[in-house]
């Protein structure tokens, strides 16, 4: 029987867990916070993350690391990513065996411009005991997972073989598990559609209606798709579930961070009182910045991420970007998804 | 000057009346009711469709066909879909001159399976007097579009010229217009959207949650381009305004007539009961006996269509429907965008 150790122990991995409990699969979960393992082993709750749900015992926390990855032969990560490599490399100093390492963070390096998978490879490159990366990616809130509502998942991986193995052991009745073998293309997906999910925000907290939500989702996604294509994704990869799936669960819920976050901006709120009134990382805003390099780099055209960009780092306001996404009255303008895809 | 006349004074003809009349064109605008004309001619207003708006006085209406295309070079085509046939053919026996009909219509003849454009073009195929059809379909709430909120667009004919006459017409700072090459996609995807928009609405009633309608939109719009490349549309049209931006209008908005009467048959209602208490025609309830018809005589899977035929005509539970899409534990399972596509 598979052991799999979760490294992370917020909403998300918690949820994961517990679909693999649903599936008898005897599980390891770690954090860093002794008060928060102690509650799940003792209480089989975790009240921070998931208020109201009760915890299998089959699975058990642990706060070292070295303890928790004791004999599994996959792990699932689900750390910020802004944690990501200093987690891995301390993995890396412990693990005894190989592993197949599944991830479910979204974002990308700012600088660097890599891939979580990309990340974590260079961080168990020299360890010897990296078998397989996988990204486990899509429509998710966890609180629903937890409550067992319809879920629908892609997993994917250099190697079919990894993303099978994920796929058995995620899928159930609740938890639906497809696989992709466009790697680039689902991470991509899933990193930059939280800047869409911020411009939604502000478009909604300016009072805009759904036509333009509707707009700035669709154009958004094809941006997205630009971008990913330069890279290596295939198009049709951005119209799945870890693409257009995750935008619109983002786009449209005040459960995303994101979302809430671009709202704010759009009520007339400054980065920082957003920042200061939310009292934690917002991922988009992050990945607005590294998108934008990474746009400029690659020479692909994003005007909703450009315009994104200057209302948050070069004090736009926002009712001059819509005028200025919308005000290119340029006559003639082909619908660009056949053109450059 | 071009002069247009729109045929039909509903909501979203009014609502592109008032683009045109933005754009300094003459507008001829037809309905059978008379109290309905002499409105919009001595007040100015239509509002049993829309409330509180004011129209310009370059918008005159007639309830004569004869005079309302008196010297127009361009139709507006904004009736229900099941009054299409009898209104072209009613004004073909009139035209005086050829014209260019651009239609915003959406659905699919039950039986014949036709798209709209086919259906325009049979009917004034005897009159000599048709230049070309355009189709203009996206994401656009009538209302929002009569507020002037930013709204996107996209207009496809066989011809690119026609398109973009139309887009000439119709563009301007907040009305943005795109066109596209693939005039089977976008009436493709405009029509079979309403039956996914059911199914959300179902799933809402049902109380399930936002990772099963995202799931839901996603895989609907992946079996809505199956058909629709079988039929010889390009993939990526579904991806666009008129496929995607449509879906996301529709799917998330009580003011949608066939997403909310899904969720009272999500609320346990049944169809008769909805139909009634709805007291008007739900075009997702055709269009889901046309798209089930279409996918089984093109042999494409459909299996979101078809779950729901069998709840609207087949006395299937919806709890039933969901288990059973949800159920096919399937193992490996490939997203299936790549394969059909």
């Amino acid at each position: 029987m598979t052991k799999v150790a979760v490294i992370g122990a917020g909403s998300w991995g918690t949820a994961l867990a517990m679909v693999l409990a649903d599936n008898e699969i005897d599980v390891n979960i770690w954090a860093r916070r002794k008060e928060q393992i102690a509650e799940i082993n003792e209480h089989h709750t975790n009240t921070k993350y998931l208020p109201d749900i009760g915890l299998s015992d089959r699975i058990v926390g642990f706060t070292n690391m070295e303890d928790v990855l004791d004999g599994v032969d996959v792990v699932l990560l689900v750390v910020p990513t802004k944690a990501i490599r200093e987690t891995v490399r301390e993995m890396a100093s412990v693990l005894s065996k190989e592993v197949t390492i599944i991830h479910a963070s979204k974002g990308i390096e700012p600088g660097s411009h890599k891939r979580i998978s990309e990340m974590i490879e260079e961080e168990m490159n020299n360890s010897g005991k990296l078998k397989d990366v996988v990204v486990l990616s899509g429509p998710s809130h966890a609180e629903e997972v937890s409550l067992r509502q319809p879920t629908t998942v892609t997993v994917s991986s250099k190697r079919l073989a990894a993303s099978e193995l994920a796929q058995d052991l995620f899928i159930n009745q609740h938890f639906r598990v497809y696989t992709n073998t466009d790697l680039v293309g689902v991470e991509i997906g899933g990193a930059l559609k939280n800047t869409i999910a911020l411009v939604c925000g502000l478009t909604d907290g300016m009072k805009m209606g759904d036509n333009t939500k509707a707009a700035i989702m669709t154009r958004g996604l094809a941006e997205i798709a630009r971008v990913g294509v330069k890279l290596g994704a295939n198009p049709l990869t951005f119209a799945g579930l870890s693409g257009l799936g995750d935008l619109i669960v983002t786009c449209t819920s005040m459960h995303s961070r994101n979302y809430r976050a671009g709202y704010m901006i759009g009520q007339g709120k400054t980065l920082e009182e957003v920042l200061t009134s939310m009292g934690m990382v917002v991922e988009g805003i992050r990945t607005t910045k590294a998108a934008y390099e990474l746009a400029t780099k690659l020479e692909v055209d994003m005007p909703i991420t450009s315009a994104l960009y200057a209302v948050l780092f070069e004090g736009l306001q926002p009712a001059q970007a819509t005028e200025r996404l919308m005000g290119r009255v340029k006559k003639h303008e082909v619908e660009q998804l056949n053109i450059d895809f």
